[in-house]
């Protein structure tokens, strides 16, 4: 019976991946057609410097990053920080794809960061539109309300910087449709067709956290997860590498302790708070940890929280919870063990993605590997063992959940992972006839 | 003889007022008529909101704000915070007048988060343009070098919020004329043409930094500072209430510790490095910290730091020096424990500003009023007393520095002083002629 599931469970495994292929070749030719950027509006008016003719970018792509000190040099400022011994080779951002899932307060800035850091490649995912609602944050400007969030990111950012390329997706990734997709841009959304480097959450609703969670466990992906709180005093960052961190599913989020009452918060017809301040510092954190990751100089977070009332700033690690509801984080967990146990020395932290192939490529459907003389899982972290000042923003998940114990939240996330698998088997039935 | 000294000191004092308000007067009257801001250019061609016509601004001004939540509102989520039980009273927030010092990295940021918070009116200053070699930085996009950076950061501000009031200065607030300028603005600079409520420091030199020191210990005005260190990778703010915390002048500047040799930074011919991260990270504890204050929320703080290798971030008060070289400095702390002693309940930090009067006005140029009885004042900290991780930027002043002692910074500064008294009294002998 328990051989019987594993068997299916692997043969969804398999379709969905011949699936995704499938789906993933068609868009990416669609995405080989080169976007066209607008000329930015502001070009036509208030340029005091060298003319431009509407309709062409300020200027041209730079094919090589230069260190020479002068003012029409773009990457002066971050060449330097080579040549003061910070990152020993910068020029690498050039090759890094990174993903940003949500392109609102934190995003969008988090987007213009890396622009202007000259990262090679973004792939945008937002489903919304840019409200005048949204003018107390940084990066939209009231002109572009009404436009899909995307597509105004995308107008600015190539005129910011035309060295970096940047594809848009204008959807919700937790619909099926887009959940395939989206789990197929991770795959081959790298400058050279093959897994992107990171990815960044900065969505601001759980359901697109555990989309987001499900696709990076299944495809070993190291990602951070971002979020401000309701109150707009608080925020976090949180990196997940899977296996040897907490999944989003393995313990419940984090989140800063506020003084501030729940019930106040879920009030019936108030809306959230935001302030610009919570909202780019959260995105400075999320993108500087996202640049040691990338190109190996400090200490890479794994947790970091900014309580902004009281400028406090836990700092928490967190391990994976070998009870997770999550299949692939189980695995990904199992994986991780074996590979520690091989090499007793502990793996270094931020590695080189420079050949982002999976460690172990023929096992990521599902085939276990785990040596029977592995050390224990480590335990999960009690909810009383993290940092001052910090909080589970709800009551952990019991182990066997009764379907009347989820949140709707949670339950809206399950049904979505039940509802994909059949899709996908269904669709594959479908291929096959 | 120590008369005499005083005595002419006081005269000085005397005259520099008189000169200031003559000069205020007239910088008034320029200032009065009202600034006609151009269309973002962006409206002609990028809107897909409502039609405006070229040459107006994208909406009408908002004579009250409003908490409806509508997606049109760009209060809303502002007026949450109020709603939620962080902020008292939001509004107040239009009345306030801050005045920035340097619009690069970290000040450009500065004044489109408070312009986006919706505050009354903001002064800003600086002497520079915008470099295509600052586009590694949040704010300034390319077609915008060779603007100044004051009319392009004015340009940008007034388009992303119509209901702030921009006033600007571009010029070098350390030269004679435009120190005195920067003084009466500090004097006459609100919305009713009376004290301003905060300075925000955020400029990239010492000079600077004294000359914001040396206005704001005179005229007893509250300001911040705040700064990123030349390898991009650590940063700080700093609150100075004179008398009560340590002034610029007090103590060496506090420089989170970085583990870079000093001599690396200073090498010849390596432009400082710098990070869009780092500076949105300063710009957002800055901003948070000068909303806290005006808006009487939360904790103030005395001075943050942030390192980003670590992501460890120092929090520390420091006493005034009771030897501290500036004579300004030295009034205002004698004034404190003078308030302190008649008041035995400590004063509330972050006052209300509605009334921005100074508490001894008839005591501002220099009449002491010190009780003997007066506890002694407040012992400096040592340079081995601050927190974890931190260190000054140099070896503390020494109390009677010998002019060959001086760092250039330090004797341009003492230059600077000396030569506006001197200008001061010049100028006013002419004016009585």
């Amino acid at each position: 019976m328990k051989e019987d599931v594993e068997n299916l469970t692997r043969q969804i495994d398999e379709l969905s991946a011949r699936l995704r292929e499938a789906i993933g070749r068609s868009s990416e030719q669609m995405n080989n057609a080169p976007y066209q950027p607008k000329a930015h509006p502001k070009l036509a008016t208030t340029s005091a410097a060298p003319p431009a003719a509407k309709n062409t970018p300020y200027r041209q792509k730079i094919e090589k990053l230069s260190g020479e000190v002068v003012d029409s040099n773009p990457y002066s400022r971050l060449m330097a920080l080579q040549r003061m011994g910070i990152v020993k080779d910068y020029e690498k951002i050039r090759k890094k794809t990174v993903a940003v899932v949500g392109v609102g307060g934190v995003g969008s800035v988090v987007a213009e960061m890396l622009t202007r850091c000259g990262i090679g490649k973004l792939i945008l995912f937002d489903y919304d539109k840019v409200e005048i609602a949204n003018m107390n944050r940084l990066f939209y400007q009231p002109n572009q309300a009404g436009l899909s969030k995307v597509e105004a990111a995308r107008d600015t950012l190539v005129h910011v910087n035309p060295d970096v390329q940047i594809e848009v997706h204008n959807f919700n990734i937790t619909t099926m449709d887009n959940f395939i997709t989206f789990i197929d841009r991770l795959r081959h959304g790298s400058l050279s067709n093959s897994k992107i480097d990171l990815v960044l959450s900065c969505v601001d609703n759980f359901e697109a956290r555990m989309a987001v969670n499900m696709a990076c466990n299944e495809e070993n992906q190291i990602w951070m997860e971002s979020g401000v709180s309701e109150n707009a005093v608080s925020g976090h960052i949180q990196f997940i590498e899977p296996g040897k961190t907490a999944c989003f599913a393995c313990v419940p989020p984090l989140v800063v302790a506020s003084n501030i009452d729940e019930r106040t918060l879920k009030r019936e017809g108030v809306c959230a708070a935001s302030l610009p301040t919570t909202m780019a510092v959260v995105a400075g954190f999320l993108v500087m940890n996202t640049l040691k990751f990338l190109l190996n100089f400090g200490e890479v977070s794994h947790y970091v929280g900014y309580n902004a009332l009281l400028d406090f700033f836990p700092r928490e690690s967190i391990k994976p919870n070998p009870s997770c509801d999550d299949d692939h984080c189980k695995l990904r967990q199992r994986e991780y063990q074996e590979r520690i146990a091989n090499e007793p020395v502990e793996i270094d932290f931020g590695p080189d993605l420079d050949e982002p192939e999976v460690l172990h490529e023929e096992n990521e459907w599902g085939i276990e590997l785990v040596d029977e003389s592995a050390p224990a899982p480590p335990k999960v972290e009690s909810s009383s063992g993290v940092a001052q000042g910090l909080k589970f923003a709800y009551d952990p998940v019991s182990k066997t959940p009764e379907e009347e114990d989820l949140s709707p939240a949670q339950a809206a996330a399950n049904d979505l992972m039940q509802s994909i698998k059949e899709k996908l088997v269904e669709e594959a039935s479908q291929q096959k006839k």
